[in-house]
């Protein structure tokens, strides 16, 4: 039976965004939660699937194809989520027992469960995600190449990957130049290190930086694997795609399978992709003018709380004195933030918030910030 | 904004499989080769959908919820892949350096690339998947208990769980009589040690012992923790469910993050299950009589390949001379098998392999394996 | 300073073995319970040291390189003990989610603790230690080849490595004839497999087929990796040798450090070691004819219990009733044996038994044998 | 048997340290070179034994008994490295995939081969080993604390474990004040995070802070477990002491037999370890004058390589251009030195260097880093 005979297609479900109630909370805590438009719903139905653990998905393999291209990598390979793309990306690198290099916050060290530790045996060393006060999540070359032991020899650790995250997610989205990844590459690879880039958010890097995704493969050229999200920013609901050479991405595809990531015909989440790489990249400028509107409106409440000039991106992070409490009062009034940790409040703008929506959350977090608590705003 | 809003239904695609040339091959390598029939597109495109890490996607709740009722346990949890759904249910029963007992041809051991030991540290011991010549990959009660060591003190690795697969995928589709598994489950209880029950096919085994859904409660019952696949005989594009008790799922869940399986909009996936659910369990009962019939054409070609009597669900093992040349040589002719070794060639019958299909592999198949390689058919 | 410079030598101890007190118990748990003879404590103190993770103990070097040579291989690594030693042989051969095959009642699946699994990854299959009702533990060369699965492509699991023991510990030191061995690795390196013998007590296993040192390589041979322990029948307190090429040497040298196991002036333990070489080899036929004598012993008292025609070596398992409480009993009666299981008792001679004990031992088991439990004798 | 009757005990050997012949290098490298001397190697010699995987060595019982005692903790562990002991340390203190923090520079992170990850599954992350051009290795509470994220939730990595370094090995044998780790105590305990003492050279910091063997129970009571080595400063050939509750040791003794690490008649090196606390313990001031007079000769010859004032155990640690060139060109000169990296050089006094020896030392690197190379010395 051939696999690239596409079924009829349904009849279009209404175009853009699902409709929302006017009482619906705004949802900042992530672009985690997009969900898929009508069109790309109507993608998904009529995708053209096979069986992707025998490599006959038509779609995922033209997914994997297009963004390897956009990239400028050798091949690229599907898989659920962002967290395995990375950690498959550095077990590609990484032998058991050596040493990946990362920033104190990076998604890596973070937000994975130890991953790269309790599976793939991968030993971890943290660079300071912030450097005397300055933005949080940028990566400082010259730590990371202080830091690094390659050929360690036979009684000390030895470095053989570093990981930078392009935007940081809990840097606040912080965007690292292209330059400064540049000369980590050259710094890198002049010591035998390897790079793994985690961008889970590279879009929104490449749409910051004005580059769009014509510019994605100045990123893909700083690094020898490069994982992106296709269900954050970009709305699909799942998915990542992790490219690298076309051996290693092999052997990724064998440790995705021993992961439980061997997914059968995932051209339905495929197609998701493609579509949301036609249609949902530049529209990712809107989504960082809304949060620097939102920082703004922050910073003008709360003078010090942000600073709007570092908000490049579709990721506002607070100092706030009492971030839980905060995150509650915002939820009471209809808008849902995320609390990082005591004093880190975090707001994500994304396809699914629109101008009505930043604008009734900025006049929610603005009056919480006022000194007097918004009680005269 | 709500979770639970439904987006406008695209209006229906040709209901049925997916429509195919005359001249396509008739697919048996494996019933994961199913494509979404128009129906269940249509259910994927209309899928409420949230973000599942935060517990917010409501179709996958409900076909958790489903699923766990169903086997009679107090929680599920939606995976990728049925191999995750084997190693965290496994993770959640057995500590590192502790042992899983299995047979010597379970999936387990044999097709998830080592994940149990490499990801979970757990140990295995294998008793022979045959004996004296008998059926493979039926639970063998005596052998099981002859070979657990429970609590085996400081020095002897302590046996922590059984695997039992049912119906038994290499062994041909062979169901184990549920008296048995609840034997099992009395000995293994005695001793303190746990079930897992592997049961990517557990609805043919239910549908062979003609107990249909309703039965699966039985199954549940004899172990602790189950997985089960939408993926195979039911035709959903992706997805399984573990199912186990609320602590386990608990720590399951959080386990599933760490191996990369934290999904997002997962109700796209799910709400495949739930129509299959729905649709697509009474019908594999025809699967299991066009593998019969499969079975008969080639014992009858060439006696004793197979014993059509030991066929009750949807796989037929052949023991052939040369395994590889006759896959060869059934593709060339329009029927594609699987080699899983020099002389095993298994079929598979599926929902995208009709009355007509079956006759043609038949036709195909008896011509090869007959005394005259098919010259005179 | 060099470290080739011998202290002055103490004064000898006394010779043989260390002075017991007439009712001391006779122990026969386990031939790792020898304690270092006087001998072998002046050849200890008089030991040049220097600091082996610098490559700098030439005792432990000179040991390496006499098991190395003895065996036919290129290097040699001391250990800490046979449990590391097997688990670094293994690791050098079998990648993390690659599989190891054994019988199941072998060391490196029953008595390690699931080193394999939960410290390197490694994934094991089992077949049954014993077949027909016959001796236990000797390697059966059809059961192992039937269950390889070399490069067995990228949706099953490979066998890279096989491992046999013998002598055989849980078997009752059951020796593998060396012609079996040799067959096995004919078979295995057609197919590409590697072979780990874990020969703890492969001392035994040499005197046992009348070859002794001298016979060693024939055993080498016959593998790729050995480890061999210093600390069972030959005496020493502590220690075990791996070997094999030159090259998986230097990685389990490696690996030994990662284990914790890169130990300092391991020369006044490699001393021991060497000792036991010289002194302690050609005597281990007195060790397994006072086990034949316990046998006979025991299966005159309770005929069926052992067959003595299948004791070659050191150790004698029983097939009893109540093992846990007729060890006790035995116990009681200054008899100390092993319960291995609810109906296992083994008996092992060693350094540290002499005729007279053997008697006393032989006196007591028969008395709890006897059909009316000694009470008459 | 008994275990407890010691065999004869051999003449002494001479006593002190072994002869050197005069034209013998200076080994400066680590303090890890020592060699018994003849006095310990008759304590050696008539060590009274027994199995200690069967917990009858009445030796190395005592050992544990006395380390535990000397630490405040409830029971103590032998194993053979310090490596074993801090990573059984840590995995009993830190489950799979969570974090453990410690400084860039720990020998945890840097020197055990990434155990803690590939072993254990446990992830690190690291602060700044040193802050503001400050001595480095010293332990910062604030840094430490402000890294922190206990019960994380079951997005994000949970902090189990701190783990600090006393005297800092690569920082250059410093000693964090006990005031400052009595502070990390209460923060970490505020916080329920836990805390490993990495004590190899604990010892050292109590001599340095002037409190000796009666002053490490304060250096216990900041720590969850400790580890304290014999063969580093305290010349025993082999062995290190883990301690903690006497649960977690149980847990640890398992573990250790898992690791490989369960040998047998290990008397023979408690003993060892027993005469090293009663003689070798008060003479370890003598190596910090020793080292702080290499590290004056050092700081006069060339200034800024080094500020005496921080050297207060037995290690000195140079900044120089180019230490790979230096440490060879001191070995043609007779002394031998490590270079860690390439601009970093350590020097470590121990018990087989006495004053004449520290003599030659110093004049050797004096010329060498003097101005003009020693050529005018």
């Amino acid at each position: 039976m051939s696999t690239t005979t596409a079924p009829p297609a349904p009849a279009p479900a209404t175009s853009g965004r699902a409709p929302r109630a006017g009482d619906d909370p705004v949802d900042l805590r992530s672009d985690t939660v997009t969900r898929p438009t009508a069109a790309m719903r109507r993608a998904i139905a009529e995708a053209v699937v096979g069986d992707d653990v025998y490599g006959e998905d038509t779609t995922t393999a033209a997914l994997e194809r297009r963004v390897a291209d956009l990239l400028g990598h050798e091949a690229g390979l599907f898989v659920p989520t962002g967290s395995m793309g990375n950690v498959l990306g550095v077990a590609t690198l990484v032998a058991p027992g050596q040493e990946l290099l990362c920033d104190s916050l990076a998604h890596v060290v973070r937000a994975e469960l130890g991953a790269h530790a309790a599976l793939a045996g991968v030993t971890t060393r943290t660079w300071p995600s912030q450097r005397d006060g300055g933005p949080v999540g940028l990566v400082d070359v010259d730590a990371v190449t202080a830091m690094m032991t390659p050929d360690a020899g036979p009684y000390l650790v030895s470095t053989a990957a570093v990981a930078v995250e392009n935007t940081h997610n809990f840097g606040g989205g912080t965007v690292t130049p292209l330059p400064v990844l540049q000369e980590l590459r050259e710094q890198t690879r002049a010591a035998g290190v390897a790079v793994h880039l985690d961008g889970a958010r590279l879009w929104n890097a490449a749409v910051a930086d004005g580059l769009g995704l014509a510019g994605l493969a100045g990123y893909g050229a700083v690094a020898d694997t490069v994982s992106v999200c296709l269900s954050k920013g970009l709305g699909a609901p799942v998915g990542s795609v992790l490219v690298g050479s076309a051996e290693r991405m092999a052997r990724a595809r064998t440790l995705r399978k021993r992961m439980g990531g061997g997914m059968r015909q995932t051209g339905v989440l495929a197609a998701a992709g493609l579509h949301a790489l036609d249609h949902h990249v530049d529209r990712l400028a809107e989504d960082h003018a809304r949060a620097r509107r939102l920082a703004e409106a922050c910073a003008q409440a709360r003078p010090g709380c942000v600073d709007p000039a570092v908000v490049r991106s579709n990721i506002v992070v607070l100092d706030v004195d009492d971030a839980p409490g905060l995150a509650a009062a915002a939820a009471a009034a209809g808008v849902r933030v995320s609390a990082l940790g005591p004093r880190v409040l975090r707001l994500v703008t994304h396809l699914d918030v629109d101008d009505a929506d930043v604008g009734r959350a900025a006049e929610v977090l603005a009056g919480l910030l006022a000194p007097d608590g918004g009680r005269t705003a």
